[in-house]
């Protein structure tokens, strides 16, 4: 229980202030952390992937009435819901639960404090879905392998800012460079494709990297051979937004409502000025050959519709869970005469045309009609059913069967 | 208290699965989230930075027997440890309370809910210092402004690996490029100076671009013209790890314990190859002029011996809140010989040698023999002492003042 005994060769005294101050902050009181705050705040291990891929978690709270875990790995009663667990407390008030084993994955989940949703204190991993905060954990085998780091050659990931004048305004993006790319200071050298990646709604530039585990599975793949190297660009699908909450000039606390502009054509019409600024900052190889484009769910409507907007662009198109329905605004006419405008994309040449759903997304039949449309006119496409509803492990499993397939 | 009361024009029926999986996740029961979950969880805001700079907390939790709050805006009976403030619940079970008003500032705090500490389930905004995380917020003003995002040209900032022979590991750092240093795709194009920015023990490569507010204090300097242009290199000072936590090929759950060779003189010399990685892949200036080391603590320990350990590479030296003070481990000879060092240092010419300490830091103390020291050879330095201790608070305040006087 004590962190201060896992603390190896205390190295004479040195920042002996800042390790008492780890003993107070382990001793189960509430902790007024004199000086920096260091290393583990309760000493427990929570979560811990067992041996045989079972998953122990822990929580010290000896004044709870009830505590339980909710998470993506336990049977819910709803379709793709996150089912919940009681945790047990123990005479010295810790409170465990072991579930599973698990198949790999990377899960997530929360712990319930007497009514209080909260993520593991004990676990500095967590990713952000939109307006919630979640602790994640990852079980090794195919999957959580494939999501990990792994000791392979890293690209590099940037958070990069370019200038939109159709929205009027300064935008950020996630920018993934395959490794190698940076050893060509001189900025001749080897071009790459790009492919450029959409989020869904509520979504935005940090979607991919995080739930979507984009850069690590890029590595994985592309140092497998897997995968061609090359510049994965994921922008911020919502144009009435500069970046991701509290990463733009609105401050840590804009309202907290959905976005304007997600799905009214703002930013597909604004697509091209990515494309300038990718082509104008970056090695890109800018040919249809040479460009992808892919997203989920309103990334994938975004995908649908930019890649019929802008013939001769893009080479490879991945719908993902794609929201592919009809709306009603149209700022700047991009919905109006889609079929004239697939007829166009699939004249000039698509080389692949790839959608991928789950069974239970409640958006499936709007994609059955997606394939009897294409089917109709004999347009050329994969499809990927898969198990499950709208959910990032399945999006991460589309992106790494698309990455497989393009350049 | 319902999300869904803010989400405004539902946009016909698109995505209806997903917003009514919001109705349910704001019901207070325990969520159960079918498809993906979206928009805010609870419909609560916390904290609510109120026009007067004054701070209001609310939580939702009816079953709870108390709720407090711990932060660092509250009085505590220790030098800078976090203070403790109860909030009251009302009839509905949200539990409330309002502090300040508070002076501009990035504050972090905690909820304790029943004895266990939590960060804002509200609250998005989160940050890790070493193995705990916290909720944040930002109060408007002088240093609030200066750290946060603002209209202005922003740099890039990007996660980059680099192969370390010496330490026999791919090893990951932070770069800050300055706004308008990637407009050169061929290369060619202006040079820049470079500050090597170092963290303190149990920090991370992660440290200065969270806590330390990095990046949108080089944005909002240069913008103003207080700062010069610069690429800033954030590496790994823990010689024994590849990254921050979860980031490298160690997997989301190493031991938690504190890292081998901090302290033991194998980061110091490993460090030629973080500058020949930087000069052969960006624009650097490659002469002393163009070139700053600084760090924090252990940081500020690693500074002091690197800049006197390499002669003629760095013109600016920072040092905040160092930990200079004598260490037995020495695996390369490190920390051998270094009056003679030092002597070598300042009669080549030092631009800018700049100490900064709180005097309520626990290293103060070592920080009067630092300049006595100094005093006694009559090596000139710039010295800065403030309030508090060995705080982020102060850090940032450092490398404000120090990013302000060099290049």
């Amino acid at each position: 229980m004590n962190a201060l005994n896992k603390i190896p060769r205390l190295f004479g005294n040195i920042l002996a202030g800042v390790l008492m101050t780890a003993a107070a902050a382990v001793s189960h009181t509430v902790p007024a952390a004199a000086q920096q705050a260091i290393f583990t705040r309760e000493g427990l291990v929570s979560p811990q992937v067992n041996a045989d891929k079972s998953v122990t978690f822990r929580l010290y709270a000896p004044a709870a009435d009830s505590v339980a875990v909710t998470g993506d790995f336990l049977p819910s009663s709803e379709t793709d819901g996150w089912g919940t667990a009681a945790l047990s407390e123990d005479e010295e008030g810790v409170w465990t639960l072991t579930v599973g084993p698990l198949e790999s994955e990377l899960y997530s989940y929360d712990f319930i404090v007497d009514g209080v949703r909260m993520t593991d204190p004990s676990n500095v991993h967590q990713m952000r879905d939109v307006r919630s905060m979640m602790s994640i954990f990852m079980v090794s085998g195919e999957r959580g392998d494939l999501y990990s780091v792994n000791d392979v050659p890293h690209g590099t990931l940037s958070k990069v800012w370019y200038e939109s004048e159709s929205l009027g305004m300064r935008r950020r993006m996630t920018v993934y460079l395959p490794a190698g790319y940076g050893d060509a200071l001189a900025g001749a050298g080897r071009r790459y494709p790009v492919l450029y990646l959409l989020h869904g709604m509520g979504g935005d530039e940090d979607a991919w990297p995080t739930l979507g585990r984009a850069a690590q599975i890029l590595d994985n793949l592309i140092a497998s051979g897997e995968a061609e190297p090359m510049i994965v660009v994921m922008p911020n699908g919502n144009a009435a937004l500069s970046s991701a909450p509290g990463e733009g000039p609105d401050g840590l606390y804009p309202p907290m409502t959905r976005p304007d502009k997600t799905m009214d054509g703002s930013f597909e019409a604004s697509f091209p000025e990515i494309i300038d600024y990718v082509d104008s900052h970056y090695r890109t190889e800018r040919k249809p050959s040479g460009r992808a484009i892919a997203g989920l769910s309103m990334g994938g409507f975004h995908s649908y519709h930019i890649s019929m907007q802008y013939p001769g662009t893009f080479g490879y198109v991945g719908l993902f869970s794609a929201a592919v329905r009809d709306v009603e605004e149209d700022a700047y006419g991009i919905y109006a005469d889609s079929d004239a405008k697939l007829e166009r994309q699939f004249s000039d040449g698509v080389s692949l045309y790839y959608i991928a759903i789950g069974r239970d997304d409640f958006l499936y039949e709007d994609n059955v009609r997606l394939r009897q449309n294409l089917d109709a006119h004999g347009y050329p496409y994969e499809y990927h059913e898969s198990d499950g509803g709208h959910i990032w492990r399945n999006w991460r499993i589309y992106l790494s069967g698309f990455l497989r397939r393009i350049f």
